[in-house]
């Protein structure tokens, strides 16, 4: 039995990946030690902030690739786990992964089981996972919406959008999408309940958010900066609040300037004459502090139905690079992750 | 009797102010109207913010330069004021000014009777006033201090940095200054009671810095940018709060870059890495929701001898443009004011 593994071929150069970035292998099959842990990876999640990593050469070349990952423990030599157990861990592209003493997890996300009777599996690395505890850390906690105020969210059918724009919802607030294409628009009023949606990919985009926004914009959840966050710019009020999560409209931008600074050179007069608050957002600072609080309310919501969530699964470890280019693109159409081997409670 | 003015004399251009940006003028009293006083002044508060509304044309050419002031009722034709009741006004770069029915006032600055009693007038354009308040609103209510957290003040031995590093003096926290002469500095450790201060002047600062915050900042007290700025990046810790109050070093530009482009140019990647939170901080959206809060808080510190103040006083109004260069350039020492018409209650 092989390992089937995608490393980074190179570091990639500015723009959007290409299949040169990776470069597929069959290795053998790793045995675990003594105090470790052989699992199979269910489901791979690709995610926006995987590509600063590879092009800003933190992922070394060579390296498996880095990815959040739902698997199953298959041969246990550690007291935490059992074979058979699910486990939420960071095996990376690849279809084996070792968890346990010596392996080197991804700094603040340590394995964790996960009980499929809760929730589906796949959402241990999206809704009920660090994609909503990121949605949760920038809106809840940075950005304390109030019942009343208006919360815009861009990218609004993506991963973390969703989860972020249902929050407000449940705050209490006017929740405004931004999104692509109209069916992506249409999903997020008509499933996910937001009040509106407003297209960047329309030329009377800043006039559409302008009428859907009356009152102005309290609270704004940056994924994409570029002409969406311009749009969003002269409808702050005073003491609006801003989470900086990404900027995927910069990511693949090949003249030398830097995502954050795109952004930032836009907006500044505004922010200080509004008294607005910019959040820069990594979740890895909220994990201890918030996390146990996170998964208690969003099971909640969840078991409650206030919570819906769209994935869009990619069949087979093969296609992680062509998912991962659509998921940076905007071809993709909600949180994208890789079924990589089957999931054995979807039967 | 004539009423003395400093008009604008021109929008200015780039760099710093000079001479030329101001005309003197006699002009006679105005009478108050009914519902009207007229005031004598007593203090005229120089403040960064006047440049830039002269520089950046909010201040038209011709009209009374802008200031906030301190003054004497000398003929009340409104009920609220009886002939020598002393009031903070903003009557600007004159002797004589009205208030009352149809007199522009500066937005959010209504006049208030000021009670020489409880503390020495010019502080009402002071530490106890909209200087205090921006101290507060920054430092208390956007940044909110924790007990043993290192707070960083730029421009510490100026209005708003000596009354906001006091502050966190009070609420617990380890503070250092950043100012530039020795005597400066000096005064700031120990008049204010600083932990330390160090220069912006030295080419040992960012060292400096670094060696006086031991266990990196939590809070910065931004009233400076440029250099001084640069040496807190890369100090900051997880969570670190920075509130923009100005950015004085760039004021003087002349290659045409906005002060505040020049600040965000340098910091954003830190920003996101260790959710610091970036607040813009404009005084006049915490007047309704804090001036009361904390002028009752301040009072009680001077009270109880718990904050201590310096200003520089010019005399007579002839040197307020002088004065205003010196401030702006760091040639002053302490918050400044002009003295345009003597105060009855020092004798």
């Amino acid at each position: 039995m092989n390992n089937s593994v995608w490393t980074l071929a190179r570091t990639p150069p500015a723009g959007w990946p290409s299949e040169d970035d990776f470069a597929w292998q069959e290795r053998d099959l790793q045995q675990p030690a003594e105090g470790q842990a052989l699992t199979r990876t269910l489901y791979l999640s690709l995610d926006p902030y995987q590509w600063g990593r590879r092009r800003s050469g933190v992922e070394a070349v060579g390296s498996v690739c880095h990815g959040r990952t739902v698997s199953q423990v298959v041969e246990s030599r550690m007291a935490e786990y059992a074979d058979g157990d699910f486990v939420f861990n960071t095996a990376g592209w690849q279809s084996y992964g070792l968890i346990g003493e010596g392996v080197d997890v991804f700094g603040y996300m340590f394995p964790r089981r996960l009980d499929p009777e809760i929730a589906p599996l796949s959402t241990a690395v999206g809704i009920l996972g660090m994609l909503g505890l990121t949605a949760y850390s920038g809106l809840i906690v940075q950005c304390d919406p109030k019942p009343g105020e208006t919360v815009v969210v861009s990218a609004a059918s993506g991963g973390v959008g969703q989860a972020a724009g249902q929050m407000a919802r449940i705050a209490g607030c006017r929740v405004v999408g931004v999104a692509g294409r109209q069916e992506k628009c249409d999903f997020v009023v008509n499933e996910l309940g937001f009040d509106a949606c407003v297209s960047h990919l329309s030329e009377s985009y800043a006039d559409d958010l302008r009428a859907a926004c009356p009152d102005g914009i309290d609270v704004y959840f940056e994924n994409v900066g570029g002409k969406t966050y311009e749009g969003v710019l002269g409808l702050l009020n005073t003491h609006s609040r801003i989470t900086l999560c990404g900027f995927i409209s910069q990511y693949g931008n090949t003249d030398g300037k830097d995502a954050a600074k795109v952004w930032r050179a836009t907006g500044e007069p505004f922010f200080q004459r509004q008294s607005t608050t910019v959040h820069g957002l990594f979740v890895g600072n909220y994990v201890k502090s918030h996390q146990d609080e996170f998964l208690g309310k969003m099971a909640g919501w969840m078991v409650d139905g206030l919570v819906t969530y769209r994935e869009q699964i990619w069949e087979g470890l093969p296609s992680a690079p062509k998912a991962f280019a659509a998921m940076l693109d905007g071809s993709n159409f909600g949180k994208s992750l890789v079924r990589v081997n089957a999931d054995p409670t979807l039967t």
